[in-house]
């Protein structure tokens, strides 16, 4: 099951580093990775990539439980491509996206997709692994049922395809419009399209879904004029047309609308011509989507966009150099990559992007970014980005700050793409993003709006079970399926508000919020020592069953996992479970439990593979969990589980994650834990020391200094850490501070194979 | 049937003339009319008028021929009033808008508008005509369900509301967001709302329809904070709704989207309290409707925006006073109103519009308008727009002349409204009213695009038969069901470019277009001398029915009527119709046969009263034949028969109008004729005379000057002309020029009871 890949050699210029040629984004996307395999550049708003099947999200009535797989839009076991269209979420458990599907085809026109099992009836084509490229920022198949070569590749705002067809007459490009991820019946509102001239399509696709207000404005060129095109429209009943049946609209008519859209493009081809396509996005008009194709790619040389993508791309991944085993460092910089590959930019070359309340707005002094899976990405990735990516994080907290100025509700983003809320998830860990980045110096922009936008939020009485849990301490089991998460995470995203407020000195605030921080303990059962589902009356429900991930109060989590989320304060934690030696047990109990199957059965997002013990890895809630050995009289055991982890949980396989990626959460836990320290706190300026895999490293930061990380002794039986230096001095509490990081410091762990 | 209705004098400041209270808006909402009596102001983009019931477009999956009664969203035979909707058509003959459909309730929460004959089970009210006035610029209704007196007037783009609500604790205001006229199924693609305030709601709502694509987005606000407020969603099936089901959107929750969606604003009042609404609109954005509220109405005073109405409307209808009895007054000064009715302002106040593109654009000097119900009013609305309203006539040609720049298809508007062309009809009557416009010396821009756009258009080969017309002469019969009318309307549209050509010295043009101008020689059968059906192989089609309207070739007309189209080249039609005597011969057969009743139950839009003979005043192709008696030896009868239609077909009666007022071209038809001249072929400069019935009038032109028509003698009985003076010399060939009137001369008809 498990396969090493080979390590392509990449030549890229002159850069002796080269370190584009470890990134192997085939890494997460068969099982459960949910990552796709396309092009796209750093936070790029288009991520160009193949989908390997269309499956409709509801069968018969009822959901479809495969639709889940297709996530990413790309299963690595599947046989055939659709097409490739041009947004796709990175390791998500629901999704959306997938605009715009474009298919290279030879022959008798077909405008259907044709199925995985008979892909010739269709414009789907049959292909194999062992032709096809995924690297960061290009991509390769050749589709086999016509002998096309596909490649692919980007910028910012614009995909870029380039396909080598044989000789015909009969040679096409599908533009599927109906095609989307999570296709919803009705999920297309409204598609329009105007065919400019032979070279050139302007228009927009509006869907209803995840983002339940969602349009997105495309400009398509192509290097060669087409010779005709048509279109097919697919609504089953066919809504008025009136005077409109005056027109043939099928065949080469310029201004098309409808739900239900495909059209094709048709031309003539010699052996192995090369037609092109520039696809560029917009999220406000056909005229921005122009206006960025132009600035983007101005010209029609596609081995100079490919270039460029990957040079964007040896720049990011530059910033972190590793020594480590050459397999390590596929691992890594995949990591890496999966890291920069959202939030991304959602604003035009001008400026101007769709807000929450569908104005158009122009983001003055940020970019503006979207996609905010905060449930998981505030825990490491926010913080790594901290780290590595300051400026970029400055300005999604500022695009935070602008949603919740357009937000009627008066609130951050809970889980937000494309100028929509989808609500997913549970908290409102937005704050703990922007606590983060103030308490650390990255966000220097509006402080006291972020303060009141984060206090605005914590008091939305009415959204899940805040008035409760603010008026009893507790969300009562009656009024809530996943009540526990709910009082713990808002108790933790309480704590760093407070952590904000005591930056800015209001002291008022900081101390209400520290004391809601505290809330945890009403959750927590004092004779079970788990935290709980509690009623009402106050008494705790019974018969809770504290292995279960379902019906007991817990969103992706059962009681165990969830038993230890106390991030700001595991000091109180482990006094409330006994004292240390206490905790320590039963982190160890947590670490070597043995799992029914039945557990597999009933829990999403993960695999067996993902689990050590019982200790959920695919899930977040548990991140932090591993480090709380450095709590415990045996910090030694923090050592030996984070290398474990790294080792299984994340292989240069294609089914190499142990779950869903998560729009990069899961890579930047590893990346942290490569490096040897983790933010078990983030709104805290420290990090939690553990066990490197990584020989030793340098983080180039953005104001110029460079944080250097060596492991002495470092091998994969040395885990374990016999003393750590911190610019020659003894590391203090088993922790390092963000400004030891920024200052440049020389963090140096020796490495020994005993505890 | 006929009810003379009472002069209301309605005091205005110190306006001696008072014209205002002449215009009946009631006047043509009772059976074919198809006007609106709510209030709007001049050439204003909301028209806030009550909606008598809701008409579905399909009834058990087919066409609801009921609808049509509806065009204008009102009928005065109706006992109840479902709301007041703030966009409506005036006397169309097929239908769109109705958006934003508002009703001020008391008691008991009814988010249906039960039925016309139980009202009580929804929010629709019982009303008496007796308790209602409609005023231009203002009508007022007292509800009869729940005791609420209704007031509404305008600006350009708001429409305010003032609702004296009894004592209730139950107060509510209805939103009605699904509402609209001709509503299809599915016709509404998507709604969106916010609740900003408790006194400011915007949004917008999609609808796909007559106007394919079209968006209109509205800020409402309230004189009076609401206390609660709630939607319900009226979708049968229930769209994916994720997340958002954590929230019970049904109640006070901000932030409201999806298909079918009515709203509800609940208030306390007092007795007699008055609570107000004001209602903007806008093709671009909530942010731009705001501006437009804020910019038309900032303040509160319901009289001050109802003075204003009235006395704008006094403004323009002042350009022309008459002398003539109190009851003509009332048909004169309604019909001046109607005329100044559409097409509407469309765009915002800073000068955005949605264009044809379904782009922004901004309007760089000139107003944008819309609404072209071309196939109707470049016969004689537009050109009297050329006399009383030049400025507006030349920005309604600079709109058209946008909406050919962002068409894919290369062609000026059909028929098209709110950035939709809906290819209404036949024809491509733009070229007529640029042609009109630039001859007439009125449009003084890009005269040379003006040029290419009507060539262009012109030679749209693939549309409605150009192609055949151009290659063959004329459309055969089996290419199109209205290849007559086509043939004939293109060959007098085609004369109308010959003259743009010539006054811009393109002689190459010009006689191009002439030659095509020819081309109806072709459609006439020199065997019966009558227009007919034509096949491929050039012979006439057998056992032609000129009589019948359906199935001969011809669009809303008949061989009879529409064998009269040339209207720029009557000699030469009276020539092969066999000479003067003989083409007399044929309009006294016209205007004097006797039509069986079948007759009228295939023939739309018109009524028995509307028919003279076999005249038929109501459709308008017929519109020029009245006067083509000047080119025979009686023209006599040209005055006999234009005072008896003009007595017969407009009437001071709510179905005072002899069929559709069609965006007021019958008016306009009225008030030229009124006035003594009709321009029987736009794109000439010349006008033809007929026979007054004004006693005298005075035109002010926008050139300062004063065109002044005087009847000497006049009296309903003499209805002839024995001489006529233009600045005292006598005129030649029956006709004026358009510098005649611009020069601010003086015609003097003297009028006689004898031929």
């Amino acid at each position: 099951m498990k396969k090493l890949l080979l390590l392509a050699l990449i030549p890229i210029c002159s850069n002796a580093q080269n370190l584009v040629r470890y990134v192997k984004p085939i890494i997460g996307t068969q099982k459960m990775g949910h990552t796709y395999p396309g092009a796209t550049v750093p936070f790029g708003a288009v991520q160009l990539s193949p989908d390997t099947d269309t499956i409709p999200y509801e069968k018969n009535g009822k959901y479809n439980g495969e639709v889940y797989r297709y996530c990413a839009g790309y299963q690595y076991d599947d046989k055939t491509i659709v097409g490739f269209s041009h947004t796709h979420f990175s390791g998500t458990g629901h999704s959306d996206l997938g605009d715009f599907l474009v298919m290279p085809t030879v022959g008798q026109l077909q405008m259907n997709p044709g199925t995985a099992s008979n892909p010739k009836t269709g414009f789907r084509s049959a292909f194999s692994h062992q032709n096809e490229t995924a690297q960061a920022g290009y991509y390769k198949v050749k589709l086999d049922d016509d002998n096309i070569l596909a490649e692919l590749t980007a910028s910012t705002r614009v995909g870029m395809h380039r396909y080598a067809f044989p000789e015909s007459k009969e040679s096409h490009i599908i533009l599927d419009l109906m095609h989307g991820i999570y296709n919803y019946p009705d999920k297309n509102t409204w598609t329009y399209v105007r065919v400019v001239n032979d070279t050139l399509i302007t228009g927009y696709r509006q869907t209803h879904g995840w983002a339940r207000t969602r349009t997105v404005y495309f400009a398509m060129a192509f290097s060669k004029p087409f010779k005709s095109y048509g279109q097919k429209n697919f609504e089953t009943k066919q809504a008025y047309r009136g005077f409109w049946r005056k027109f043939n609209q099928d065949d080469n008519f310029p201004e098309i609308a409808g739900k239900q859209i495909r059209m094709h493009f048709d031309f003539e081809t010699g052996t192995n011509e090369k037609v092109m396509v520039k696809f560029a996005l917009s999220p406000v008009s056909q005229t921005n989507a122009l206006e960025n194709m132009r600035a983007e790619i101005p010209h029609w040389d596609f081995d100079r966009v490919k270039s460029q993508a990957q040079a964007a791309w040896e720049n990011e991944l530059s910033k972190v150099t590793i020594d480590a085993p050459e397999d390590d460092k596929i691992n890594f910089y995949t990591a890496l990559y999966h890291t920069f590959l959202g939030p991304t930019v959602y604003q035009d070359v001008n400026g101007q992007y769709k807000g929450l309340d569908q104005e158009v707005h122009t983001a003055s002094g940020f970019t503006n970014y979207t996609t905010f899976s905060l449930w998981d990405t505030y825990r490491a990735l926010h913080p790594w980005f901290n780290i590595v990516q300051p400026k970029r994080n400055a300005d999604m907290v500022q695009s935070m700050l602008a949603h919740y100025s357009q937000s009627t509700l008066k609130m951050l983003p809970i889980w937000s793409h494309y100028a929509n809320d989808n609500w997913c998830m549970s908290g409102y860990h937005a704050v703990s993003v922007i606590a983060d980045a103030i308490v650390k110096g990255v966000y220097k922009g509006d402080v006291r709006k972020a303060l009141e936008a984060s206090v605005a939020t914590a008091n939305k009485r009415n959204y899940e079970g805040i008035g409760f849990y603010t008026d009893k301490g507790y969300i009562p089991s009656e009024k809530s399926g996943i009540s526990v998460s709910n009082t713990l995470e808002y108790a933790y995203d309480d704590w760093a508000i407070a952590q904000l407020a005591k930056k800015q000195g209001d002291e008022k605030t900081a101390a209400e919020f520290l004391k809601r921080s505290g809330h945890w303990k009403n959750q927590f059962n004092p004779e079970t020592r788990f935290m709980q589902e509690r009623l009402d009356n106050g008494s705790f429900k019974a018969n809770a069953d504290v292995m279960a991930t379902h019906g007991q109060g817990f969103i992706e989590g059962n009681s165990w996992n969830y038993s230890f989320f106390v991030p700001h304060d595991p000091d109180a934690l482990a006094t409330a479970m006994g004292g240390k030696k206490k905790f320590r047990q039963r982190l160890d109990e947590l670490f070597s439990m043995h799992l029914p199957d039945a557990f597999f059965a009933e829990t999403e997002d993960i695999t067996r593979e993902g689990i050590i013990g019982g200790y959920v890895h695919g899930n977040e809630p548990a991140h932090h969990v591993p480090y709380l050995y450095n709590w415990t009289d045996t910090p030694w055991k923090t050592q030996a589980q984070v290398r474990k982890i790294l080792k299984m949980q994340y292989q240069n396989a294609p089914d190499g994650l142990g779950g869903n990626d998560d729009c990069g959460q899961m890579s930047a836990w590893y990346l942290f834990s490569a490096l040897g320290f983790y933010p078990v706190a983030p709104g805290s300026d420290s990090y939690s020391l553990g066990s490197p895999f990584v020989k030793s490293a340098q983080i180039k930061l953005e104001n110029g200094k460079v944080f250097f990380v060596e492991a002495v002794n470092q091998s994969d039986r040395n885990v374990y850490v016999k003393k750590v230096l911190l610019d020659g001095k003894p590391v203090q509490n088993l922790q390092i501070k963000h400004a030891d990081i920024t200052a440049g410091s020389k963090l140096v762990f020796y490495m020994t194979n005993k505890p």
